[in-house]
């Protein structure tokens, strides 16, 4: 290795390390609410050293918010493309790859969650946009479905509320919850794909009923 | 009228008034960046009318975040516990309750989400007491269901990801949206009972294949 690339390799180790406290402290805290100086103490640099590292808190935000959804558009935009897996180990991959992200970012990801309007200009525009095109790989993924008849026609409405599904856990997971990410997006997906009716229901569906009779016996 | 209820009602009026301001402001720019004195500035008030109206500054964050909380846990206990109705009309029920609430209150909601955690001691306890009894609503209301053998037994992390479902939509529900609450929870509310997998996908699943075969010629 060259001085010159280790150098930029441990600015980037030290960038990283910058963004994950920021993280934490945006996400216990806010965005407007954490001081430069409260930052510069909690990762033991000067405010010209930190500025260096990150440019300006803006940039910070930017690169703290976009980093993973950044990552998770690259994978599925390259899982949508794929012609061997089935609308439905798609959704499943999306569903996984989504709960494992937020769960080994959280800090990262409620930052994203709470902050998603705080950028502007440039910033919030590149933002929204990846936000737009990983919304748009899953109606892709449900759309491929509803081509090859395994999936139902739903409004595209459908797709907030299945990513809500999702992203809503930044609020509830735990690091030591009684089930790992994968297992939760098993459930998820199980759910999301069959739906809570039973077996039963579903062929008095087939038969043309609606809904179950309700009795006040039942 | 007596004066003093006429006291009390406007009292009562001009409390809400504040409150609303108030939930504006947290849920723009978080609720530790807002202080008294812009608080006070934006409701046309001196500071000591204003803490006369909402006794300390965390009384009014309990305030803004528990109300609605407690409304739908009066609505879902209520709701559980009829009679006349079948689980999957109790269901779709909460799902109308939630998505009307949420519309109609976004910054309200939004500073529920956002500070849950931000509130302390005793506040902090009857909040999170709330949230519990809303999401132990829909439990009952699930389980009711598969005791009737109408849905399937689902591992209850489930419900964290129903509530998602809905609960997400305070980021992107706008006022001007092409469905309202109501049509936007009959989306929801399909997709929750039935699934995304079309009919042919569920008699296959019944015929004991877990997963449509996918082959790339498809």
């Amino acid at each position: 290795l060259t001085t010159s690339t280790t150098r930029r390799q441990s600015s980037e180790v030290r960038k990283a390390e910058i963004a994950r406290i920021a993280a934490q402290l945006f996400a216990s805290n806010g965005y407007h609410s954490t001081g430069m100086t409260e930052l510069s103490e909690a990762v033991g640099l000067g405010r010209g050293a930190l500025y260096y590292h990150i440019g300006s808190k803006e940039d910070l935000l930017y690169e703290i918010s976009a980093r993973h959804v950044r990552e998770m558009v690259a994978f599925g935009e390259a899982l949508a493309d794929r012609q061997d897996l089935s609308p439905t180990q798609k959704l499943r991959q999306l569903s996984r790859e989504l709960m494992r992200t937020i769960s080994e970012n959280l800090p990262e990801l409620t930052v994203f969650f709470h902050e998603v309007r705080t950028l502007t200009g440039d910033r919030a525009r590149k933002l929204i946009d990846l936000r737009d095109r990983f919304e748009h790989v899953w109606l892709r993924v449900i759309r491929q479905g509803v081509e090859a008849r395994v999936f139902r026609e739903l409004d595209p409405i459908a797709i907030k509320g299945l990513l809500g599904l999702h992203n809503y856990s930044y609020i509830w997971l735990t690091a030591d919850g009684r089930l790992s990410p994968d297992e939760i997006s098993d459930v998820f997906c199980d759910l999301l794909l069959n739906g809570y009716l039973s077996r039963v229901e579903t062929s008095a569906r087939s038969a043309g009923r609606n809904e179950v009779e309700w009795t006040d016996n039942d």
